[in-house]
């Protein structure tokens, strides 16, 4: 079993699950969203008649702590192409995160009816990309780049050579360590995987996602993943990210979006 | 009052409300997509502590009837600068939309910390583009088109005239023909106010959107709103499309994306 599956693992159910946030998938003492929303998908599964997440709407409340966590799933609707529930994950009774997951059977092979012009980014090859560090001197330890495998493009890793960009952007490429392939579950992980792209505006403090939506759009080849973020707007201590995963064969798997705070550390 | 304070009015609450699924709003007998996500919003609005919708996130499980719903609202979090509920709109006991609202404060005046470059979109002038009609020989009468005044950029109305663009893009002004002034819940409005960018594929049925996400982004001026949608793929039988809406001062003050479904007739 692979590390990604055992720490999205949950038990019980119908109705209420049991799962533990595990502290390897973490930045710092918080747990990766990504991570968090492919473990409230994984509970809503357990109780639709559809293999696949297609699109997953997430409002984060509360940064949950590592340890036991409670997931509550009210199926919403039961149709041909599409399933619905609801999850609620919580801890101590209280609320942290809240997820609609929609389910319906994502084709392997079919090519799009149409596609915007433009295909898959035009990312370095991996190897002349930078590899993610889980330790950086001064930064809070990155647990989660233990078991996720980045290569970040040095066109957009100014931030952390005190050379931002000024722009709200961040590419590179995904993979599991252990080797585990992409499915519909990991494209949930891959789509808030790379630093965010506050990072790149000279905000390297911790981003907190207060919204976040993955709309999964095929089944992914085995291997990298591309993942190219990509904000407009920062207004207010808010800014919005849009994240695109285009698998080892091309094609655009999953579009993501997010609102996160970004607050400069006060002077 | 204006007719969209009217078939947005929530009474009742606090946790149970009773509203009007008003026959006004509607495409067909469907109800619009964006006056339902602003009747749920209004209704969190009664019950958190911020004035205003910052983010909103929905899943639609079945269209409603025009005539009595219920809402019901639970709220999650009611934090310093962002409080959050969830809605569930129901029929007869039967949920038909969930959305999440988070709730804040959005600022008049102030400037963006950072804009990616580009500014608003390159309309034609209100008068120089086409005025959304409500009736069309053929096609199911647009009710809403008695309480919104649209009008296409000539460049994306290809479909109602045998010749569409074969591009997932819409753009056109929208305001209210009472003369309302635009304010954040007239945006959620706002969104998804164009016709769906799949008319630009030849696919000019009902284009039922299972998901729709709205970032708020700033307090409306008063007047036109641009209004520009653009899709990236069509896979399936489904497809993404992202709004823009731009204020008459030229501030990007709304962003959203939608998954819908485009099926075309079969032969």
């Amino acid at each position: 079993m692979h590390a990604f599956d055992l720490a999205t693992a949950v038990r019980g159910g119908p109705g209420s699950w049991k799962a533990t946030v595990d502290e390897g998938w973490t930045i710092g003492d918080r747990p990766n969203g990504g991570y968090l929303l492919a473990l409230a998908t994984r509970a809503a599964l357990g109780e639709v008649d559809h293999p696949h997440p297609m699109v997953v709407s997430a409002q984060f409340l509360a940064p949950p702590a590592a340890g036991p966590a409670e997931l509550e799933v009210a199926p919403l609707r039961a149709g041909r192409s599409l399933s619905t529930a609801r999850v609620t994950l919580s801890q101590d009774g209280r609320p942290l995160l809240e997820a609609l997951v929609g389910a319906g059977h994502l084709d392997t092979d079919r090519a799009p009816e149409w596609q915007r012009p433009g295909g898959p980014p035009d990312l370095p090859p991996v190897d002349e990309c930078v590899r993610g560090q889980a330790d950086i001197p001064g930064r809070v330890r990155l647990n989660i780049l233990d078991h996720l495998d980045v290569r970040l493009d040095p066109a957009t890793i100014g931030s952390f050579l005190g050379r931002p960009s000024g722009r709200l952007e961040m590419r590179g490429w995904v993979r599991f360590q252990d080797g585990r392939p992409p499915d519909p579950l990991a494209l949930v992980q891959a789509v808030d995987a790379l630093p965010p792209t506050s990072f790149e505006l000279g905000i390297t403090s911790w981003a907190p996602t207060v919204a976040l939506t993955v709309y999964l759009r095929g089944l992914p080849a085995p291997g990298w993943l591309a993942c190219v973020l990509r904000g407009q707007l920062w207004r207010d201590g808010w800014f919005d990210e849009d994240a695109e995963v285009w698998d080892a064969g091309g094609r655009l798997v999953a579009q993501a979006r997010q609102l996160a705070g970004a607050r400069p550390r006060p002077a």
